[in-house]
Order: structure tokens, then sequence, then C-alpha cells
């Protein structure tokens, strides 16, 4: 007997997934799992250092279907070796043993699955001090914003994609009665079933910056469509994945489900499996966060699944006008220092008129806005500790190496900094690069420079930064696009500009809401319509290509 | 000033465009457009014959942007040609425009790009007796079930496809206020819009067969979804879609819309250019029907669209055990007759096993059986008038050939033989041929043989059909899939054999329920699961995917 059942899980968090369906629906703010730290148990936030050095150095358990190799590798931004081991399973193994166990899942309904996914996450959720540290130190991302990106944040994604799922599997009756009239004879009587059957093995490649918020809609989204999961982190982020799969597969123990429905498999730098599972016959859904050379290499040959892909984008923003100089200038630093430029929203390209913008004081040059940048920038991180904060470390040595590669690009309006930090000296710590560029250097701001490096693009005019803006997105893509402009006008032309390229608009922010950020049940992350990413995380479109319906009927 | 507007369309339809979302989700029998011609106007009913004459040896009159050439050449398969010409724009030009329309055509919004497309579909209803001729004059259907399936039967399955659209479309708020609290300070509050931003072009690429009922789908998903849409009908069966798009045309132009939002590309078997349409980069949504080979090719290289096809399978019956010999053999030989087996769901292979199946009367052998469904089709087919209804005319010469080349591949069950139809001397007519072939002949009833042409397959046992089918549906798919037995748990292995190949399943059909019938709102027509088709006419996932949402936000 299984202590519990998955409907039984659902119906415990039956209120939350009916919130969750009525939200996505609205899009008004909500967001089920806190991101305020204080509202977790008080000794899971004491102990999550320590519990996270606990896992370091020591092989993780987990279950893992005819293990070959160990493979280690991770090590922390903040400049040490993680030392866990993972167990990396037999491929052809691992995926007999998924599509044998996927009737059962499917067997188990939508209703069910939805259940399993929700408590799943529930654990997650209470775990979410751990999980916080965990991404802190394979990303590099600061502590609170691993702790909110990474743990509250991402378990609302996933929820999102678990209620885009309900939302269009319950839209499907399990059965109907057909009775169709004869005239005067008898009707013709007919009682149909309507199955929901998963495409087959999904497989999610995470990426090494965010790897539970961008992995979490694809294993979530799934998963409760039926598919067995194979999580497939980058070989630097193994270990937040590896916590959630554990997680993942205690509750489908509990329920009496085979554990290896979701399922890790690790590998590292050197010896890259990723392709090879993503040729994998059984293999029908794939997830994929990472660079476009390989995004548009799986959309290219993973020809036997569906592919979802988020890749890489120029976000831009281009500025007209502005009516707060100062605020405007703030929320741009924070942009800009956020995770150091490293999130697949931060702005890259910001274009502005050559002699200048209006504000209500006047006109002010271009040097004087990239002056006002500048300083906003460096006032905004010349607290070291808050810095350090805000802008977490750098993930991998390349993206370092780019900073200094970038220095020749431009003319400098902001230099990188190196900065220590008061509890990891050898953290890999940089502050933002701001360069300036001429609009006829497209070569040079028009290819993503993932990291802290930022243009400002000098153009003719606003209606040469949209034209150029247009090209650009039309050519590389973006997930955000911002616009500053006091002129009714010209905000419309930015709404027929963000329509037309199919990237998200953020207007005039200069408060607390930054073009960076995006929030589960209101925005949609990326539209799927640019060469910066071809779904949205999540959308009805994001869930209902990963099952399809097998109907049956027969006369009553 | 327009005569009316999109929105006051919306509002004309309303009730049924809820009546219909309401039935998707229920499934049951429900069909808006009769499928009884004594339901239409007694003059257009009586006039039909001599409409559809008036329209051969004539120019077909549509808005064209940029003609080029006049084409021609369909024949109708009951033995005349039709004589009409239509315009050829010149492609540049026309996507051009069509381009240029769409932001006009985005910007009338969900509701009202519902209100245009239904009240299409209601002046097509309205003109079902001649849409009836023309289909029959092409395809080569019957006049009852060229009346039927070409005009009522495909208006619903246009509807449905308009359904669909409306419910994801409705479930996305054109606008939200998110109200995020932040403890003591006030709130953060966004405005946020949601526009439905159409992928771009859509083409619909007919098939000759089905000239309505295969196009209506992809047609009315992409209408609906904001995308202008190119109809490139077969060069066999070009006036049903002309009318069809003239009557577009007529709507959109009273609301004040460009006519080219939808436009006819006629083409001929000599100068075909669905490949030219197909990857032209403002295309970004294509409908198919038709071969694998063609199929496959759009799906491997029209990589800047979404591609819809519906292609070649090999649909099957398993036959274990009947509880009705002649009520099934009855049943079988209306579905091999109907329409000479040129539906995309006309079963090809018949599994039973070589030493026979179980009936209430005993044990029949496999040859009793061959011949029971001999008899009953020669039967069925007896009276000429009723069987040249049924079988309709064979559509290609190809087809008409192809009889020929498949007597060698079996032992012949039932010859075919041809028919003189009473009115049209010489329409190409011919009776079903059946054969019976060996298990180990998969090369032979595993290919597609379009037609009248079917084989019952000798197996070692039922288990032995079921192993056999398995392999086939797995390499070629198939649309239908029919199962007969009297054991519970024999009818539970061809559920899950259903749900494993991802094909629909039809039970122990013995009455007035065809296996090559599918029926809008109730029945989904492919499941998108198998080689046959990679989407389902129609789901959500069918519509969702011609559209990306943009949002914008700003501070209140």
């Amino acid at each position: 007997m299984s202590a519990t059942t998955p409907k039984a899980l659902f119906e415990r968090h039956q209120s939350l997934i009916e919130k969750a369906v009525e939200v996505i629906h609205t899009r008004e703010y909500w967001s089920p799992y806190s991101e305020n730290m204080k509202k977790y148990a008080e000794d899971k936030v004491k102990s999550a250092s320590a519990d996270f050095k606990a896992l370091c150095g020591q092989h993780f358990e987990l279950e893992t279907i005819k293990p070959t190799q160990k493979v280690t590798g991770e090590r922390s931004p903040y400049g040490f070796e993680l030392g866990i081991s993972y167990d990396q399973p037999d491929l052809n193994a691992l995926t007999e043993a998924m599509e044998a166990a996927l009737p059962q899942w499917r067997d188990v309904g939508a209703q069910g699955r939805v259940g399993v996914c929700t408590e799943i996450l529930h654990r997650l959720n209470e775990m979410s001090p751990l999980i916080g540290q965990t991404v802190m130190h394979t990303s590099g991302q600061g502590l609170m914003m691993a702790f909110q990106a990474g743990a509250p944040h991402a378990q609302d994604r996933g929820l999102e994609a678990v209620a885009y799922a309900w939302d269009a599997m319950k839209g499907i009756p399990e059965s109907a009665r057909w009775e169709k009239p004869q005239g005067k004879m008898d009707p013709l009587v007919m009682d149909k079933k309507f199955h929901i059957v998963p495409r087959g093995i999904g497989l999610v490649v995470g990426c090494s910056t965010f790897p539970t918020w961008n992995t979490y809609p694809g294993l979530f989204a799934s998963l409760a469509t039926g598919n067995p999961v194979i999580v497939k982190p980058h070989p630097g982020s193994i270990l937040p994945a590896a916590l959630t799969v554990k997680v993942a597969q205690e509750v489908l123990k509990e329920v009496g489900l085979p554990a290896c429905l979701v399922s890790l498999v690790p590998d590292t730098q050197a010896e890259p499996i990723t392709k090879e599972l993503a040729l994998n016959p059984k293999v029908k859904v794939i997830d994929f966060t990472g660079s476009s050379a390989f995004g548009n290499w799986l959309e290219e040959n993973a020809r036997q699944a569906r592919v979802f892909t988020e890749k890489a984008g120029v976000n831009s923003i281009i500025i007209d006008s502005v009516s707060d100089l100062k605020a405007v200038t703030k929320n741009l630093a924070f942009t800009l220092s956020l995770y150091s430029g490293q999130m697949c929203t931060t702005t890259q390209a910001i274009y502005l008129p050559k002699d200048g913008i209006n504000t209500p004081e006047g006109k002010i040059s271009f040097d004087e806005f990239a002056q006002a940048l500048a300083t906003a920038t460096s006032k905004f991180l010349s607290d070291n500790d808050r810095a350090c904060m805000v802008l977490g470390a750098i993930q991998s040595e390349a993206t370092a190496a780019r900073i200094d590669e970038c220095r020749k690009l431009g003319e400098i309006v902001l230099d990188s900094e190196q900065r220590e930090h008061a509890h990891f000296p050898e953290a890999r710590i940089h502050t933002p690069l701001i360069l300036k560029v001429d609009g006829k250097d497209k070569a040079t701001y028009s290819e993503e420079r993932f990291g802290p490096v930022s243009f400002l693009i000098a153009t003719e005019s606003t209606d040469d930064s949209i034209r150029l803006a247009r090209e650009v997105l039309n050519e590389q893509g973006a997930i955000t696009l911002g616009f500053y402009s006091t002129d009714a006008d010209r905000l419309n032309q930015a709404e027929e500009l963000a329509m037309d390229v199919k990237v998200a608009l953020s207007n005039n922010l200069d408060g607390g809401v930054f073009v960076n950020q995006s929030a589960a049940f209101s925005d949609f992350h990326a539209t799927g319509g640019n060469p910066a990413a071809n779904a949205s995380l999540t959308d009805t479109a994001f869930v209902v290509n990963r099952f399809v319906v097998v109907q049956s009927r027969r006369h009553v």
C-alpha cells in the first residue's frame, strides 16, 4: 500500500491549482511561494549554509538506473570546488526503463499527475533556503537572488506550467456519449473515451545560470502531461537539479510509482552527452536553455522530438525622452548590475539619438546621458557589500574573459572593475562595462555579449533608433525591449515595434520594476516569435504539444 | 462607412460560437450546419447543378493582386472539362500586399476576427448545394457525399477551428492590472496589455479529394488567429476553394478590410508553385494535406514556418471475433466502398488469424470470412445507381491505374470492376479490390495504396495481428484503427495498442457508424502522434502555435 495516492495529492492541493488556473487567465499579481525568507521555517533558514556544505565533498544519492560512472566537477563561482559526485546512468538502460514506466504514469491520469507535480513543488518550496544556497554556489547569483529566483520564483514558474497543463487537459473530457438523431429512426449512440497520451520521454537541458528557474517550466510541463523526464543539468550547475530530482523521486515512490520517471543524467564539460540524448528516438520532447548555436542544432537535428528552445538574443532599450532622468538611470543601473548581466533578460543595446534626448529640464546630450548612467551605476555599486550581493559572481571563466575582450569594442563610458567579496575572497566578481558605439557599428552591438557588457548606441534620431532596433531584433531576437518616451505617439510606435518584432515591451520603467524581471502568472517570458526563443515560458502552446489525444469509440 | 463591423458579426453569431466552444469540451453530438439537403433553400437546391454549369467554361472572378497569368485544367472525374480559368497573382506582390494588410487584420482583435470567420462560414453554408456540385465534379465524390462532406461537414470543421481559436484567445486577457504588495510601502502597480500577434502569412495547401473538408480547418484556424491566408488548392480541385475565397473576400470587403487577406493562388500540375510559396520567408504557417513525400519535404524544408501535415498512412482493422458476422461484413463493405477508398480514413489493412475467428455460430475460417466480406460488398454494390452514388468516381488517373497494378499483389478475394454511371457515361468508376495476403508479406500491405484497394492479412493469431499492426502503425502511421472482439480483455489490449501507436480506435462497428467517418466537435481527426499526420484537426495544439502573445507593461 502506498502512503498516499496521486488523487489524494490533487485533492490536497486543489484550491492552489484552481487559483493558479484562474490567474493564468487574469494575469494579475499572484505568487503562491513567498519570496520573503522570513516566511520559511527558521531552522531551515539558519541551517541552509551548513546543509549545503554537508552535501559538498560527498556522493549525491539518487535512484539511478544502471549507474555506469561517477561524474563530478562543479565549482562555486565564489571560489571553491563543490566536490560532489553523481551517478551517470547507462542511457540505453535508462530510456528503456523510462519508456517501460510511461504507461503507469500515463494511466495515473491528468488529475493525479497534477497532484504529484504540485506536491513536488510544495516540498521544493519547503527546502527553498537550501535550494537558494545551491543555486548561489553553482550559478554565482547573489544569495538573495539565488534564493528568490532559484527557489520561490522558479517554483512559481513550475506551478504555472502545471496550471497550463491542467487547464489544457481538463478541457478534454475523459468520456462522452455521442447521440446523433436519425429522423424517425433510433439515434446513433456511441460511447467515446479520450485518452491523454504523452509523446514519450521528455529531456530538459538546463543552463548554468538559472539551474532551476529555466528547468522547472519544461520539467513540470512534460511531467504533468505524462512524459517521463530526464533532467540533464549544465555540468557546472548540477546540484540544484539533483535536489529537485531527489524530491520528485521521493514523491513518486510514496505514491507507488517508479522513481525513474524523473531521472538525472549528469555529464561533464569534457564528456558532454546532450547530443546523444537528444537524438535518442525515445526522446520526444526537448526543453533547452542556452546558446543559439546549440539550440539551433537541436531544432535542426532532433527531428523526432518537439523542441522548445530559449537561446541568445539582443535585449534592447530605446530612449526617446524621459520624465525623470535620475529615476531612469537608477533603474537602468540596477538592470545592468543585477547578476552582472547574466540574465537572459538583461539589456545589451541601448539606443538614443546622438544629439541627445528631451527631459523636463531641457535637452541633454548623448554624453550627458552616458555620464548620468555611469554615475548612477557607480553610485549604486559604491557600497561593496551591496554591490557583491547584487552583482553576484560571474558563472564562467568565459564570461569573465569576455569583459576584457569587449573593452576594445567602443569608447568606455564605464569600465568594469573587479570586486572582492567580504566572505569569499576568491569570488569572480566584476562590475558592468558600458561602451559607447555608433549606430553604424551594427556588427559590434548586434552580437550577443553574454555578461556585464552593454552598449550605448548613438543614432541619428529616435526614428533611426527604432529602425536599427527593428533590424537587430528581427535578425537576433530578444526577450526584452524597453522604451522611454514622454510622447504618446512614440509609445504607440513602440507598441507597433514590439508587435512587429514579437518582443515583450516595458515602457518608461523608472521605479521598482526592472526590464529584466519577469513575474510568473503575469509576464509571458519570451514570446516564441523571434530568434531568441521558439517558445514562451509558459503559455498554452508550451504544454499542448507534449501530448496527443487518442480516442476510442464503440456503440452503446 | 462599412455595411457592418467585425464586432457586429461576432454579436450576430455569438450564441453559435459559444455553443461551439462548449461542445469542443463535452464532445457530444452537435452539428450547426445541417447535412439534410431539404433544410436548404429549395431554389438553391434545384438550381445547384445549373449554377455549377454556369461557372464552367468561364473565367472565375476574384480579387487578385497583380494577376500574371490565367491557369486552367480542372476535369470532372465524371468525364468532362470544367474549362474554368483563374488568375494567378504575382507571388512577391501578393505576399507583400498580404504582409502590409496583416496589421489591420491583427488589430481587428480576436472577437472581430472570429465574427468575420463565422459570417464566412454562414454564407458558405447558404451556398452548400452549389458547393456540393463543385466538390462532386472535382473530387469525384458521389453527389450526396460531396454535399455532406464538402459543405456542412467541412463547415462544421471550419467552425470547430474557429471555436478552438476563440477558446484559446479569450483565455488571454487584453489587459491586466498587476499590483504587487511591498510590505509597508506602496505596492508596485503596473498596467499590462497582451496583444495576440499572428505569426505571418498562412498557406493552406489543399488536396484533390477533399478540397473543402481538408482546407477549412487550416484556413479558419490561421484566419481567426490573425494570419492572412493564401489558399493553394490542388490543381484538380480549384473551384470549391475559389468559391470559398470569393465568399471570404466579400465578407472582408463589407467590413472594410483588404480582400487580399484571403487570396487564392491556383497553379497547374505542369507548373506547380507550392514549393516556392512554402519557402517564402513571409509564410509562417503551412497546412498541408497530401502525400507523405511532399508533407515530409515541407516539414524538412519550410523551417521558417509552423507546418501542419496530414499525410499517408495505413489504416487498419484487427478482427479477433465478431458477435454478428453479417452486420460486421456489411459495415466493412460500406467502409471499403465509400468514395472508392479515397478517404484518408479508409481501411487498407485487415488483420485476422489464418485459422479463423470466433462467431456466435462457431468458428469460421479465414476464407469463409473473406468470402462473407466479398459477398457483402458485391451485394451492397449490386444496385448500380446506389453503387455509383456511394463509390463516386476515381479522382485521378493514377489512382485508377493503381487498381490494376495491385491485382498481382495477392490472391484476389473480390475483383474490382468498372461501372457505368447512368448520367455520366465517361465517369471513372471502379468497385473495391480486396486481396488476401500473408502476414509475412509486410512490404505489400504496409505501403499505402491510395484508392479502392484493401488487404485481408492472414496472421498466426490475434496476438500476431496486434504485433504486426503495431509495427506497421509505428512505421507508417494511420488515422483510423478498427478492432473487433467479443472479449473484454482483447478490447483492453486494443485500447493499449491505440494509445501506444497513437491512432484513434473504433471498436466493433457493426451499425450505422463507419470507421472512416469522423464527426466534427466529437471525433479528433488524426492524433498528430504518428507518421500519418503531425497534427490533429482540430485541437488546441492546432491553433495556439499560429500566434504569439506580445505584452507591454508600464507603471500606472
